[in-house]
């Protein structure tokens, strides 16, 4: 199913090896012995396998022509008689399992057959495994582990330390910073740059100095075109496992737990301290100095100008319990077209 | 006008070929058979062309040096004697009709007088008539049609297919995309970069392969520093005629119609669909998996939590008709005034 | 205190030197001749130098283990004996200076050992002094002015002109624009692009030519990620003195005033008229055609509407007077619970 031009599919795996790597057991076997692909319930073909997440999708699981599906046991009565039955509590985890199986590496895109045109200062030192495209910088002092993709325009600035099995998009820039392992960050992200400091004074703004790092953990992700400002006597830390999607902002010395999600053009102002496991909806902003608790979720474009405690939803801007949100918009919602009726009624204008 | 360190005027046109050119009849000739620039009203010199679209810029056009001037008929009355009166049903498209007669190529700021410095993949086909700027990277088995401007440092990677008559901005990655005919993207953005996907689990975030594409129709355009992420199963697409400003985030599988309009900031979640003609002001942020009916506008920050009919003005967060998220503006304000005469009459404080 | 991977400390400096620049006078000297380096007041080390601004925290300046410190004289009594008082009216400043003269060069990552692999137009005039990194793109015409540095793949199209001591991130892109001296900008950002101007018509949507320019003048900074695009027939111009922060949007023939503050993600639209002096929150948005006057400060994620005036605070969406926005924020909050209250008298639901 995937486009052939983009991904290297490593060829056919058979069922028991991919009831293994799903962590399922075979219910129904209907024959077939080896699959080849994967791909949606609507879209999979007679070797090909797709997965069933939810009882709102009976229909195009009754449907499918797929050679063998993943399903929960309670959905496992709905697959086609024509059609493999894997059962595992988490279908959508099994599968993306196995789509990694049948795709190890879909971001190699940069591959060398001949010497790049780079420069890698003579101090600098990269693990075994590396691969490096055209135009890349890597300045003095620098230390890259083993298994590292970087792809061509990548800068990486002096002194920078990166772990093991890094993926380091196109036209990233990296500086100021000391990295875990299994880093992967994509085109155009910034890392390390000036934080936004300056003191209002008669001659103009002036710049503090900004003298800190960015520190990222293992295995962190980043998206396209994010900056990620480094401390200004202190560092700026995201936590393991904390994933970070496109055009996000995270001012200097803000301190992200481990785990948290954090959505497209998401903006953090500098000092914030986030607790393990934070979700932020898209476009959610975040004044300076606060702390979010442990496993609190923030709804998309809410506006946080208070500290809030974990463990709840919140949403709105100033940002609040989400039922007092609700609440809110339907109190105004009811207010206003109790103010048209009355006006219409009297024939009145405002 | 143009400032010629960065436009190449290509010399005067006839009054002729002007009113050919804007789709004008010359009601009122003064005289001047060639003109060699444009300008605003305001800043128009004796041998250069100005426009004049609404009566509101009525003492402009009365107070005009321009040798001729592009109006509606119903301002005819208004233009000086001494100043050709071109009369033409769109004044504003008829200018900018003229303007690129007189700079056919503004964009095209990297020539190259000496072979470039860049790697292109032995099986890569770039069609004639190519301009490619230094420390380009196109990746294997890539196809360019004719005509097209890659400027430096652009990064194409493997398998991607792009139309003629492109412009490819400094610094743009495009992976995992097939690209219509003419067109153009400015410095800085990303293209097919993974999709946000994870599964939550005890062991962490599980990321979801993103195997999908990005498909881009003919005539698009796309400013500096967005980010348009790749499909997950299915793909991401952009619709025929349909113009992206800067910093916009595109999710996964999100479709966009044709001919939409969509301002800086905009952010869309995964697996939206957008109809033909919307219209997105600046700072609008779209929920996952909603629909926006055809022709809907949506005014600037407006944030999307629920699918909206076609044909409609909306507005606020959550985004509702436009003349109820008024109403609810209104009655708000009220209320706190009352609020404040209230405690102003009690001497009472809250 | 700062990482010596990243930052070159210039040496030792003598209390009476530190003094004379952070211009503060020695109110009691603990004996200690010489510091080497600075840091916050609970990390400062015996041969440090550390600051404090507030009586808030009056309780790290008593345990401060620092060499000497700088604080306003009403703080001076609770500086240990074993450490120098140094008094000045403005601490954070003095404090800056001070670390701006440990480490006047901190930004410079991009040094260079041997010839850079560059594309330089033989027209283009670069000042002494300049530091240029590999892989950078300077077009035909181009002037720089002396002791400038460009990290490496920055890109400068034709005709633009820099002033002395610019500092151009890894990735900008700059085309269209004349700038004045002490220019600093990120990694990523770019200047000058097409800015966004279309006339809808029934054959799709029509560009304008942008034939305008950027205009930055002096000791103007702008952070990573950034779009300002150059104006259409007239100028985008940005202020003396003016800070402008990451994947900052600025839209075409927008003017912003002298020394303004403008946040991350802050979005202008097209041809807004900044004043003097405003300050930005973060996310905050602007539509088109507006005037934002003198010394206005806008709050974090409002959304601007209309015309504000000058010397006053603004919040909320749209965006008001601070005051009545807090108003309006209680009222609806106060009618909100007053409805759960009733809900829960009654027993009932809405």
């Amino acid at each position: 199913m995937a486009d052939q031009r983009f991904f290297d599919n490593t060829g056919a795996l058979t069922l028991d090896r991919i009831a293994e790597i799903a962590g399922a057991r075979v219910l129904r076997d209907s024959g077939q012995r080896t699959l080849t692909d994967l791909a949606s319930l609507d879209a999979a073909g007679p070797d090909q396998l797709s997965y069933c997440e939810s009882v709102k999708f009976k229909g195009a699981l009754e449907r499918t022509r797929a050679a063998a599906v993943l399903v929960a046991e309670p959905l496992a009565s709905f697959v086609p008689v024509t059609c493999t039955t894997l059962v595992c509590a988490k279908p959508a985890v099994g599968f993306a399992k196995v789509a990694h199986a049948f795709y190890p590496n879909p971001g190699c895109l940069w591959p060398l057959a001949k010497p790049p045109v780079h420069s890698i200062a003579p101090s600098a030192r990269v693990g075994e495994g590396a691969v490096i495209g055209p135009n890349v910088f890597i300045g003095e002092d620098v230390e890259i582990g083993r298994d590292c993709e970087i792809a061509p325009g990548a800068v990486i600035g002096r002194g920078v330390q990166i772990g093991h099995n890094a993926k380091i998009g196109p036209h990233v820039t990296i500086s100021h910073a000391l990295i875990g392992d299994r880093f992967t960050i994509h085109s155009g992200s910034s890392i390390g740059q000036d934080g936004y400091g300056y003191i209002a004074g008669p001659g103009g703004h002036f710049k503090i100095p900004q003298l800190g790092r960015v520190i990222i953990q293992d295995d962190v992700e980043i998206g396209s075109n994010a900056a990620i400002a480094r401390g200004t006597l202190t560092d700026t830390v995201i936590g393991e496992g904390t994933k970070i999607d496109n055009l996000v902002q995270i001012g200097h010395n803000t301190r992200i737990g481990r785990r948290c999600i954090i959505v497209a053009q998401v903006g953090f102002s500098g000092s914030v301290t986030v607790e393990d496991g934070v979700v932020f909806g898209g476009q959610v902003g975040i004044a300076d100095h606060l702390t979010i608790g442990k496993g609190a979720y923030i709804a998309g474009k809410a506006g946080v100008t208070h500290t809030l405690e974990g463990g709840r939803i919140y949403g709105g801007f100033p940002a609040k319990p989400v039922e007092q949100w609700r609440r809110e918009v339907g109190v105004l919602s009811r207010l206003a077209k109790g103010k048209r009726n009355k006006d219409e009624r009297d024939g009145g204008k405002d």
